[in-house]
């Protein structure tokens, strides 16, 4: 690839991350399985199980349909007390792999507040994702959010 | 757009952000009204206002001369303690609308360091901006801080 | 410079950067040392001592070899907690200076996770660096990290 070709590659994978954390930090929650491939995987699972080769998450989604059940049910429950994250994200690092699949990981930090208007770390870790090239763009298929900090409760109503 | 045009103009939008972020981080305060049109407003206002639709915010200027008179007046009542900022942002995205004019969206946190050296999570909120392109590069013609914190104290001398 | 031409320059000073970051918040210290040119330095500062020209720093390698037997004993001596960092970096200005050399600053808050899981801002503050393109691409030849944050020990195992 040249150089142009890098960096228009590497526009278009760092768009669709910026696109992914403004849809869950601006309530747009629906537009988020829309970032996934109908088979899609999503995953939130701690650093230690992640480096021990452990696949237990604390959250799983095989498919786009699961994460479409979980914003609907996240939606009619309510359950959760209002809260509004903010995602911060550095550190991108891109390597094109088989069959037109591109890995991604980056690091991603966010920030909590709550009613109260109490800004917190809640959450400090690294994406690692692979996407590829749909007709409508690129796309997760499978996205893991592998996180360094224990404040994370199992009852998250809102994907990382 | 090609891909390469709207590669091209998001690099200028995104360059100007960081501007503006490294024209308050490091002490250049007097550059920050220039990064406006002179009919510019800035506002910071809490989510919940804004949510409502109310549109008072708890500082706002409405042209370039009140920015100038503000930075003016931070310098020379010198009135706050000495403390660092450092803005992170993520997640922009560009929208744009009629007349030349594109909107533009991104998470910002700030973190402030006081004079003792304790670092803290000052401010989490989005950015929400009008921007036009002039002769000088694009400007701002309108940037609105929504912030989620309540850890805001109603005498900020330095804009977010 | 062409617009495209000063994006393509951009990108690839980013891209060192994003590197940069990975490497160390990603358990690859030994990649460290291979960003910079063999005379390289690296520094790490508190902000009042570069604010006053005071040059002394808390670390001072000042080439490459130096770098290497850091991360070496690092790895040998094993007294640090296990701990991971998460950096976020916003707000990069570039500057090209004389003889192909560009100057860089960027605004930088890491973010640490000890054995317990608890993720506080463990340092914010600002990079300084000085790069140049060599036959293995750019590189730092100097690259400063001016610290805001007094929570910084005097012994500190990993860079920053």
């Amino acid at each position: 690839m040249t150089p142009l070709d890098q960096m228009l590659l590497w526009f278009e994978l760092y768009s669709l991350q910026e696109r992914y954390i403004s849809v869950l930090d601006n309530d747009q929650l629906e537009a988020w399985p829309e970032l996934f491939t109908a088979d899609g995987h999503y995953e939130i699972v701690p650093k230690e199980n992640a480096d021990a080769g452990l696949p237990m998450g604390i959250i799983y989604c095989n498919n786009q349909g699961m994460m479409r059940d979980r914003i609907l049910s996240t939606r009619e429950a309510n359950l959760y007390e209002p809260q509004t994250y903010r995602h911060l994200v550095s550190g991108l690092i891109i390597t094109p792999a088989d069959q037109g699949m591109v890995k991604m990981s980056a690091n991603y930090v966010v920030i909590r507040t709550n009613q109260e208007g109490d800004s917190i770390i809640y959450q400090a870790g690294r994406y690692e994702d692979q996407v590829i090239n749909t007709a409508e763009g690129w796309r997760y298929r499978s996205k893991r959010a592998i996180y360094d900090t224990l404040r994370v409760p199992t009852l998250m109503a809102i994907p990382v």
